[in-house]
């Protein structure tokens, strides 16, 4: 834990049922014409899309819609987006789905003002000048993208698989809304639950993390720890996506502040190369990671513990997988696709590509460590 | 509690030992020209001022000084601040000092830009449009004005003393540096730390919090609760003034968020008359509002309690009588100097001045019962 530190959270959040209602006057705020950027499908099926549109008109805001943001978003889709919001001189993005799908947009919003390509701005090669305005809509409750600064994009060519982090990205207002969230497929809603409780339990464990940072991770994993197995059972009682809800935008507000540690970083190679659900190799990774890790922080995993119901540190790994397994999430990377001869690769990408990550996390592994763990969760 | 709720804090927030090092590059992002806002005397004995001013210089921002800022600031004051900025063509406010002086900074970096009389903003009658950038300093930890868009004023004739409450004045930057705290001399330390505990207690029993902000008050009640009978009895260990300030500085957020309650509604009227210290009144009031206020939400009053060291909420009242008397801070209303003949007055103030206050309370309380409960604090 730093002892000093700094804490900037500037993302209005409004948050309770029935908010997705405001999204047309809040995005009134910044123009008169808007990007809505969403995914090709599951916001026209439920009807979303069509609601936003006539919410923007309302306030007199003229909608464009780019449909094409994909699971684990490539440059290239962003670079199409780009090119849309300036051909179209969109004022204001607003981002309409899931994490990927925020994260695209807030990528859009921040190339359609900075030019070239968004890699070199994400390796810190260029610095960002300014962004568009962005409003956010989640429409899962997972990657808390909403909360946070972070854009999580993967390079069409080397399949890199790393965050832009830029304070130009954070949403001008996040418009939480769990009702928007009851309609999420369970085999969507368990990867999302669980990586949304992955964020608030790196973030408590990061060395980067603040008191203010643990106070509300733990408050996060409190939240998604107990609602989640019950909205994955029935999800007919809107308090419990309510607790969901919030537990996941804490979770990406604590990882825009103190970091994702080695779990995010270990998966981001597999899902970057292989395409596969981020939650699930987060579930497939995690407690081989946390079994390695607790010697190295016993006060803290003893912490977690306790909140998911557990003694002490040497209950956390099966409190953990207890969790998974009430909501059907036991696997291991080989089960959602990585093939034996990719581990080597994953371990020299993840050395390379989520340095920082690996630092945060309380024990440092080496390379030929974080292999070892990749064929134990094999 | 509210189910819905806002949740907007876009303060940044600099915390740490010896952070008040980085206020000259924290000025420098705003303008070549600052206002430093202080009192007559504290940051001058301590040699803050001069150390503020070589490190605004070392940055290229030359600064002038405008040292009137007094306890419970008045209107004319902040109305002769504002007229300097705008003579000195100042491009950013400086507040350094305790929350009277932070409160007087707030007000002046919006009087620059907002014409005629501050109170016409208070009352709602005129809506500001901008205000200057502002970077505080907090010498004292208690009222958490950098955390929050509140400033409290005094209007000199009618004695009404009510915050200006807009977004416009959140600081761009808060520093807050446990180090400069240290130098407060006990008869300030005790009661402006009961305000701040005063804040995390008010914020929590307000019926404008929300799950948020009743996280981030018990944990302040926490942390104040514990350091502040610490640093008072000696101040040597450095840990305690940082869990002192962070406390202090959840205060002003959590108030900002979810609005105090009876007793800061109370406490205003006897202190915009009668110029007593802020914190004094709170503690001749807060006991006899909570005695008669716990029926109306004995859960809330018990985890009070607990945080306190307490059992149940009927052990509340005598919880927070121990850390008064821990600080040597048991007090009355006429101790602090408030005539029989005021309480009328104040009742009948306290009914139209704080009625926001009043309604954010668990109870409501009418003029008849406020002026009891006068009588009994007296």
């Amino acid at each position: 834990m730093k002892e000093a530190f700094e804490f900037y959270l500037p993302v209005r959040l409004i948050f309770g049922p029935g908010k997705a209602e405001t999204l047309g006057k809040e995005a009134a705020r910044y123009g008169k014409k808007a990007l809505i950027v969403t995914g090709r499908s599951s916001t026209k099926k439920s009807g979303l899309l069509n609601r936003a549109v006539k919410l923007l008109e309302k306030e007199g805001v003229q909608a464009d819609i780019f449909d094409k943001a994909e699971p684990n978003p490539l440059a290239s889709t962003v670079r199409k987006g780009a090119e849309m919001a300036k051909s179209q001189k969109s004022q204001v993005i607003l981002g309409l789905g899931g994490g990927s799908i925020m994260d695209c947009a807030k990528a859009i919003a921040f190339s359609a003002c900075n030019p070239g390509d968004i890699f070199e701005y994400i390796y810190g090669k260029r610095q960002g000048k300014t962004a568009l305005p962005l409003i956010l809509v989640p429409t899962t409750c997972g990657t808390g993208s909403e909360g946070n600064g972070f854009a999580v994009l993967t390079e069409d060519e080397t399949r890199d698989k790393k965050a832009l982090k830029s304070g130009l990205i954070f949403a001008k207002t996040a418009i939480v809304d769990p009702e928007l969230m009851t309609t999420m497929p369970r085999q969507v809603l368990a990867p999302v639950g669980f990586d949304a409780l992955c964020h608030c339990m790196e973030a408590y464990l990061s060395k980067n993390g603040s008191q203010l940072t643990n106070i509300l991770s733990l408050y996060g994993i409190r939240l998604i720890s107990k609602s989640l197995p019950l909205v994955y059972r029935d999800g007919a009682d809107l308090r419990n996506w309510k607790n969901l809800s919030l537990g996941s935008t804490l979770g990406g507000m604590v990882i825009g502040l103190a970091g994702t540690t080695a779990p995010h970083g270990l998966e981001h190679p597999a899902s970057g190369l292989r395409n596969i659900t981020h939650g699930r190799g987060l579930a497939a990774l995690t407690p081989v990671i946390s079994r390695h890790s607790i010697a190295a922080a016993p006060g803290k995993y003893a912490q977690i513990s306790r909140v998911l119901g557990g003694k002490d540190e040497n209950d956390c790994v099966g409190r953990i997988e207890q969790l998974l397994d009430s909501i059907d999430l036991k696997t291991s990377l080989s089960g959602e696709g990585v093939r034996e001869e990719d581990l080597t690769w994953m371990a020299e990408n993840a050395c390379r590509v989520s340095e920082s990550n690996l630092q945060n996390h309380p024990k440092i592994f080496t390379q030929e460590e974080i292999l070892k763990i990749y064929q134990e969760a094999f």
